[in-house]
């Protein structure tokens, strides 16, 4: 080949971090290395390849010998693809009403899947089988929407986590009523670092059946997975990943991304330094007069209730989102490469703004 | 961070290399440096990133200066948004019954966009006004799904290319119709290359208002972009985007590889040498007896048809695959790492087996 | 012709009525009588008709010049084909978790329209500008699903009333929000009759701008339409509803029927009539001793309290329904033909059946 | 009751006809009086009612004892329940490009069912096993929608009617390759009529899995029936024909006008007639010179190519419509009222103008 080489530039600071969202940090230099190995050549593309081959391997190894991962590219792909393989046309869904499938997927569930959401509320993002038995019932009544499937956050969007006995207390819950449950584990990694248990333990292990796999929030470029843990439950998966546009021709490089995160324990390690660095930012704030945190610290967020003006100033030395405009909560997420000094040195900074 | 280092092992052969499709080659060594050089401290999700802001830039210097891009992931994701974004709820799409939409994506224009094809039959896969007419028709009858778009594939599935006077004289048909229309350019950059003339020539410039731009097969890892090239016509892009589960994250690194590829001459280098590869190609089977070429060679494959028995001897050599399962015909695919000396000892195995 | 005579026979008991519903009720004789004048000879079909063209006027006679018909068969068919004509792809709806396009519609909005509801949970089924904002947020977000209507029930799932004030103030805070408001006025006659006001006073006068109108359960053999009221918030109607599936091809007859009920006063007779009944029910049963009336009765609904077996010894003798089956409480309909007598008869029997 | 009496009037010509269309008839007296017969008294709704369940009595005497009857309300709405009984969500049906689900449903069948239609070109109308080949193919390719069902028209819509033979060969075919049946039989009296064999010799006993039986178009005010004749292959119907927004609430109504139809032999005489008015026809304009009769006359159809001037003189006089404006094709539809007074007069008139 000829011609001019392109010029690529770094045109951000790779030394400045946040507390806005996991998905800001990037991707782990381990996952990056594997990305390279997997490069050149020729093979097979759309998941005919041998990393998603071997991935097969890696995920049962974490979910029993009868686990099926089928990568996608995003978290909301994840959720819906695996929602339509556990629905009829007419079946519906029940979660809590801050589930990200019900409040930030743009409607994809209904749109993309035509599934009928049965959101619930709840106090702490966590379903239990009295607050799904709000909705379940009318399974032959055609006026309504057949409640088929529970799904679960873990950890949830207020970073509370399942303990695996609230876990199976809803599985068994939900196959006695004939449903299934789904679990939207795009912080999986940081509710087993929590839990110190290891993944099977709060999923196939106590009864899910089917799970979306986080991978990008713990350290991947991106992508996630989709992980069958009840086959008899699902239909037809790859016809359902292809037409709901979750395929990546390319595969083996979201697969050797997975890999790199599920084959050894760099999926733990991340999710572990996360939760750490979430721990040491409540210990910093809680005692900090003025702020209130809102939920039990379980991974890797905290929700904080604090002036508005104090936030608004901090804002613009750190970034990290409102959770709430109406009461002015603030959400602040740490990462796989969340440090010490990032975290002091915000805890100092709120010390300083709260006593302004 | 403490705990066992991931053991990532390469587990294919990176010089092993096949004529079955453009998107078994891996990346472009410069798609991954940039990739690496976007990576390291937190940078804002889901498209708000500096990376995918400054692909603007690259892509208006292509396109002029009122094209937007908005990265997905997926061929196919960048055409069902696409035609979302300039169709009503009543809309129906023209394209050539051998369309990608039509025939490879398994429904997903229909199942998430909700889209009515109108598929037309073609010689060589390429649309003209009068095939187009066959279906333009019954603008104000609610009985019909009514004609909004006319879709082309460049170059088409069939490996042929369309002049930008062809592209004119169907933009202008359409758009005296009340249409717009839609370019598939999954493999646009050949295109490009076989034509010898500037992207816009044969999009923008000739009338075209929404283009599925590819990234994956001419280098990517993973990634594609649509590209607005007539703001009127679209819809609300980034909603339709995120509920049809294109929007990545970690936004950066798709934007990032977009930048690799189209803010050089990556992009054309890669196209003029799969190209060429596909021209060697031709130049080498086309007078083996027996061998009979299918349509003109204008882009990176070559369409054959070959007893089949020789086929099935030769794939146990090089990967490729049967178009026509009932005619026995085969589709060789070139792509930007293919080498002469991959053209002249397929060839020479092609001559090999024919003369057994 | 020639052949033998079918065979038509009565297989019910036309002098037996209950409590069970509006929609258990028949077709009053003018209904018929209608039907059988707009037979004979041939009509356009599809809308074209003399019959749907004359229906446009006796619509306007109530909902002012601007005011536009499309029949409909069912009201799922109307809400959906409403909520459709005033949303895009990425638009939501803002409900009450009573409303019947959330629990009675087996998830058609989300399945045939590709809809998100957002439903708000209420005191007596009714939204209040307060209660909207409670999801009423969020316009740019695109993780969002952009709320962009507001669907009231007037009268609501649980018989009550909305004043035309509180019509008005939700539909001012809609529009100020960029929102547009949908009535579900599958019962809008009962409304009108309970308001004495005409139909005008509580729709379109006060902002609502579009219009699911009610004509089964007020004497219809079968039939609704949706009356759009702001011609500038839809989309080209006729190919929703043709799409939506909701287009008579005989639609003489379903306009026909729709000019016998809102032609003259058909629809006020039958509904104030229905209104009294369910006024002296409730005169009947509030002094029964152990059994509480649950909500206002402002329509043709009784919402009670009672033992669950008195309900069940009670359901021997009249048909009518559990609506809570957690509670226990019930729901007693009257229609248009209920009779005095058959009130005071329920209301002895219960009397009776309470004193055992 | 008090108030006004309803001022119902005839707003048209009982004694005008035209060869539009069979749905410009009106209803068969013996359907009104069915109707009324129905009426009175409260009677379950949904589907409940007396008249829907005797309704299974009679479609058993047509299509045998496991023949199940789910009323609709439309023909595009049979279409489109019974195809997403029989298909997954990555299902796609094979049909004559000329059919009714491609061609007149605004895309229903893609908007409402997600559905993938493969379109087949054909001679007259009518699929064969080696056309349905054509599509018959990719059973596990995630990259194609699986093909599960081929869908007839019988008879269809260039008025040409399949043998039984012709239709069992088909569904052998499509059985052996694991798909199912569908016929959508909106003019299935016709065919019968035709073939002077009972419906089920065409249908159930040949192989068809779920039909669409036809009640509009041959009497009806207006109604038509899913009919499931294969309940191996089917889903939940009743779920699905809710979530369709096809169940009616006074469903009482629908059945019984169904019963009127095929309770005695009212559709077979319907039926007979207006194919004996369309051989008359045929009979009178095929010895005509310049006109040339297009398809076998096998139902109730006429298409013809004469001069357009004609064509268009005529229409002045009696409403018919122009089939192919490209090619000035017309089509000359029958029904049950047809007269052969009619028929001659249009004779008449068509010899004239020819001769101006």
């Amino acid at each position: 080949m000829s011609g001019s080489r392109t010029v690529v530039r770094r045109r951000h600071d790779p030394e400045s971090r946040g507390f806005a969202s996991d998905n800001y940090a990037g991707a782990h230099p381990e996952v990056i290395e594997a990305v390279a190995l997997a490069n050149g050549g020729h093979q097979v593309a759309y998941g005919e390849d041998v990393y998603t081959e071997h991935l097969q391997t890696v995920i049962r190894s974490h979910f029993g010998a009868r686990a099926q991962a089928y990568p996608v590219f995003s978290g909301t792909g994840a959720n819906v693809v695996s929602l339509q393989a556990v629905t009829d046309r007419w079946g519906a869904v029940i979660c809590a009403d801050t589930a990200h499938i019900h409040v930030d997927e743009c409607g994809a569930p209904e749109r993309v899947g035509g599934l009928k959401l049965l959101p619930v509320p709840t106090d702490d993002g966590k379903l239990t089988p009295e607050l799904i038995d709000r909705e379940a019932f009318g399974w032959e009544d055609e006026h309504r929407a057949t409640p088929q499937v529970v799904s679960l956050t873990q950890n949830t969007e207020l970073g509370t986590v399942y303990t695996p006995d609230e876990v199976r207390a809803i599985c068994e819950h939900a196959h006695q009523l004939g449903m299934v449950v789904h679990m939207d584990g795009a912080r999986l990694a940081n509710a087993a670092a929590t839990l110190d248990v290891p993944l099977r333990a709060f999923t196939n292990v106590v009864g899910v059946d089917i799970l979306s796999l986080g991978g990008t929030k713990n350290g991947m470029l991106g992508g996630e997975a989709v992980v069958v843990l009840n086959r008899e439950a699902v239909g037809r998966m790859k016809h359902l990943r292809k037409l709901s546009m979750q395929l990546a021709s390319k595969s083996r490089f979201v697969s050797a991304q997975l890999e790199a995160l599920f084959g050894g324990d760099l999926w733990l390690r991340s999710a572990r330094h996360a939760n750490a660095m979430a721990r040491r930012l409540y210990e910093g704030v809680r005692e900090v007069p003025g702020v209130r945190v809102l939920y039990a610290v379980q991974a890797n967020a905290v929700f904080a209730e604090l002036p508005r003006e104090v936030s608004e100033r901090l804002q613009k030395r750190y970034r990290f989102y409102f959770w709430d405009e109406a009461t002015g909560s603030v959400r602040w997420m740490c990462s796989w490469d969340t440090t010490e000094e990032d975290v002091d040195s915000f805890v100092a900074a709120l010390r300083s703004e709260m006593a302004n």
